[in-house]
């Protein structure tokens, strides 16, 4: 079911930093962790590593890399200024454009919060007979806003940013059991059904992503998604940060079974 | 099972207010959870939170208190500044003195960790059947220190502080299995057996808390503990922090079962 084209983990690594790759993760190194990332200047850290903890399942935090760190403990010889396919510059709380290396970008003050991503869960997914529609399509996560407001930590603030996955209605139940091994890729579902319950107004149109199709009988399921941090930037006009572009994920060579290892 | 004597959380507190309550906690407020406390001036508060980011077994963060705020989420009107029994007032990253009530040592810019704590999980042990010997022979938990270092983070560093149960040889599976369904309350063991293995020499001499009786076919059992953080405090010689006094706990009125609420 894999996607033949799938790379492994240090090969896409690799292609990222020379620019070859430039594209969404999804599907990308079966089996390996991938992580969100945002990276804030150090006034800014408590505050975000508060809103981490407070929003657990938008931003389940797996590692922070202190002002003047760039490796990951989870991909030895990495670089997360320049492993990432494609990142985020904001400035004052903007988009301010997309790079595919951001070391020109960089401030040394910058830390870095790398946050699990909900693609780490997929293969969990597809090994208990759960279609994963996105990657069958070879497409990014469809992602949207919700109106669901985080909990602040100081000036940091916004709403749920929520991944999609269609799931027929007869696997839900195993959907949820699965993907609740994983607490540090979002874990269970933050909602299942009825998108307008939670702001959606059209799953046809994202706000960052693709579309996918949903077919009859399947139930639109939705978890926190690692996005949720860069729109809360806006909040306190953070004058700079970096992050990774939504799908576009950094892949570690850490097995998906890692994020498990804090709960025991 | 549960002592007669045991007090419910709210009334724990009032007494502990009022310097009526200046004991231990162990065997209180059966099935409530009850947590540790450091506050730490905000220049500290960044490497606090990522030391407890770092080290979750024996730092499970639940709650933190920015600077101003002593009022917990968990227990409506509380003050963490003087509803926990006993205080340590550290100075310079060592122990000053006790007091019953923190105020007078208290400064505005203190910013409160509230941290899991194992006697949270005792009242599921002793309904699936395992004794807690401490309480049976009401007693503070004995407490250790260990050879085994923390992740530092920033200034911070230090070695791990365990707290010990005795279980019969029979029972340490079950026991392992109860209270790692308690992952905000240190969940399952560190260490099973073997004191010397981990820098322990005499479990008749607790550095804190009380010793108890090991009866024969009883395994000790460690788990990491909330008194790890006060001593990391003289790593970094920090100028102020108030804590509890070991086994003095901060009881709230949230159920027991309100730790896992991060997983799912």
């Amino acid at each position: 079911m894999i996607s033949q084209a799938a790379l492994d983990a240090g090969e896409l690594r690799r292609q990222a930093r020379l620019g070859k790759f430039t594209s969404h993760t999804a599907g990308q190194a079966p089996g390996r962790l991938q992580l969100n990332m945002v990276a804030v200047p150090e006034d800014y850290a408590f505050h975000m590593l508060l809103l981490a903890h407070r929003n657990p399942k938008p931003m389940p935090l797996v590692e922070v890399l202190e002002a003047g760190r760039s490796e990951s403990r989870f991909a030895a010889g990495s670089d997360v200024r320049r492993d990432i396919p494609r990142y985020g510059v904001w400035k004052g709380g903007e988009l301010a454009g997309e790079v595919t290396d951001a070391r020109e970008a960089w401030r040394p003050d910058l830390v870095t919060f790398l946050i699990g991503c909900s693609f780490t869960f997929e293969t969990a997914m597809r090994r208990a007979g759960v279609p994963v529609r996105h990657v069958e399509q070879d497409r990014n996560v469809p992602m949207y806003r919700t109106d669901l407001p985080l909990e602040p930590a100081g000036p940091l603030s916004g709403n749920l940013i929520v991944s999609m996955r269609p799931v027929p209605a007869a696997l839900v139940a195993r959907t949820v059991a699965v993907t609740a091994r994983y607490p540090k890729a979002h874990g269970a579902p933050i909602h299942v059904g009825d998108p307008a319950a939670i702001g959606i107004r059209d799953l046809t149109q994202p706000d960052f992503g693709d579309a996918v199709s949903i077919r009859d009988g399947e139930v639109p399921v939705f978890w926190g998604c690692g996005v949720t941090p860069q729109l809360v930037l806006r909040s306190a006009a953070v004058p700079l940060a970096i992050t990774h572009a939504p799908g576009h994920m950094f892949v570690t060579d850490a097995a998906d079974e890692v994020p498990d290892m804090d709960v025991l």
